[in-house]
């Protein structure tokens, strides 16, 4: 059972991003269930435009698109601005959307049997949001997606502090976290037992 | 295994539904599978504005309530209206915001280990924006969203027939069906035989 | 100049509304600019399900109507429940929605050269999201909506306290409030001053 | 009177833009009106991630910037990836999150008294969406957005042609266009005989 968190900051490394930092919440809560956990930072990758697995030269999206598929969770992870997903995760779902045609051995979409949580932060409104147009596309995609399997931080009405900025809120979106750990995990292994078998053929 | 397809046209019966007829698509391939449907038109029934799971004399709320607690599928059909899903599917969603604190005999929100799907028609663009907001709602109150657990019907672009008036589409409306339906009981049963476990305590 | 303020919270009169209360900062800000302001709050009313202008008797929808097209500025109010508009919200704008095709004696749709802003209060994340979903929908019926029109209070993350059980975050509530209510009243001077004429004919 | 068409197709030039052919009914319609209308392909230029106006090196945003400024009419025109705003929409509005804090002489958001309108194409269902997250997020940061100030083009149920593989339903989508050009252009013109004046001081 492998994770991998994608973390669509806007900022590049060595930045601090907020959203690594909850998502490591969610992180720290799969290790402790002897899970393995990986990160990427999608904003150090160069990623171009596109809704196909590979775009030519210099494009890295391959090496993100074969962790995900070597892992049974993906928790995707978005800061929030304008209210909306950033632009990297954007980008990374559309490089995803050419998974809609790609199967596997028997037939399924390769994105099936797979699980996928989200965690969003910000500095305004919008995570609710967020989650629903995350979580949205990802199930389009084929990824299943569990009840309560997200957790998000802001604090309103209006701008303010980000994430690290602020010491409020944190306890519940901490339990929030740690239990969407716990249900990404139970569902995965759920469906490692039970897989959802090929599409009806017509 | 038991299914609840909870139909929330904005039509009173006995008005002919294009929503019910394209969530019968989906009915009767889980029918196929020896799963037994029921269905319910929410608007036939009182359901008072609210976010209780009773809202006093009159209620017909509670036995729709129990219909859904007593089945492992939920299939949420609505029509879209001004791009968005109907009045009578946000009342039902609401009425469903009680259960963010209702547990189980194990203290597990009694969505947990419920799947959900949503079937969309319109007379016009807006569909995949209504299963992102009904199947994020339901997310949030519990209920695991297997991948691919949806289908609709609309054809654009500008306002134009409804479902029942034209041919166009179909095959791959009612095969996307068929497909939601297989996977809809694919993820249900594996949550049955594997359930997802009670939130971690702190 | 008229306004017409139209409170879509799930709460018959005369239980309090946060929604409400925060809508009152925005008409006493077009108030004190000599500008005429009623309300209605629309969960008092019968407003059956449906898409046209009356649907029958017993419909009170009519004389809202009325009351809608007898003001310049329209100040549409709504809670967040589970991340959206409230279904009292959603029917008014199916209600609407028959706007689309009523036009006044120069062929322009009835709503045109009206102005719109929206007030969101909610116990968690969600007012931008359900902005968005309102302008949206009354920008496809016809309404102009100007720049920084709306203001809203919640106070994340996770479910809290509503507007009317804190003090926190008021300032900047208001303050939007009055802009809102600023830019309100001068794109409805502007249009009054010079109206958007009939569409292009073919 | 100029016109800023900013067209977010994920193509580089010289591919055809679907996007592009669209937005060219809005802008030939505009140019019948005797403005001046530009454009720009967004992702022909460097447009580093980020939320500020200059991002150093390399960054060609400022010019950009600098022709939304020296317009009165903003075109957002977009495809439709995954039923959301293309990334490279989402990148432009990022960096037009900016213009929430600069202010003109009179101490005003620089996007107020302009107008903003939405072009949107797509293989599939998901343009209405589209047109309330783009001018949502535009209203958020300023920019007035009058009644019907939008087209739109695809073709469901289910993915299948775009704009330019297909002459179905481009009747509809020109009379749209036609019309969101005259309804931009007469708000334009209101706004410059009687602005929006500064916000309101506490």
């Amino acid at each position: 059972m492998r994770v991998l968190i994608v973390n669509c900051t806007l900022k590049p490394s060595p930045e601090k991003s907020n959203t690594e930092a909850l998502a490591d919440v969610v992180a720290d809560a799969l290790r402790g269930e002897g899970v393995e956990v990986a990160s990427v930072r999608a904003v150090d990758h160069s990623i171009p435009p596109g809704v196909e697995s590979e775009m030519g030269e210099g494009d890295e999206w391959p090496g993100i698109r074969a962790q995900i598929l070597d892992s049974q969770i993906l928790v995707f992870a978005t800061p929030t601005w304008l209210g909306r997903p950033s632009s990297i995760a954007q980008r990374v779902l559309e490089r995803m959307d050419a998974m809609l045609s790609e199967t596997d051995d028997e037939g399924r979409p390769v994105a099936y049997n797979r699980v996928a949580g989200v965690v969003v932060t910000g500095n305004e409104d919008g995570a609710h949001h967020v989650i629903s147009e995350v979580s949205g596309a990802l199930a389009d995609i084929g990824f299943t997606v569990p009840g309560q399997a997200w957790t998000y931080w802001n604090r309103g009405p209006g701008p303010g502090d980000s994430y690290l900025e602020s010491e409020e809120g944190r306890e519940w979106s901490h339990s929030t976290g740690k239990a969407a750990a716990a249900n990404l995990l139970a569902v995965a292994r759920a469906l490692e037992r039970m897989p959802i078998p090929a599409p009806p053929s017509e």
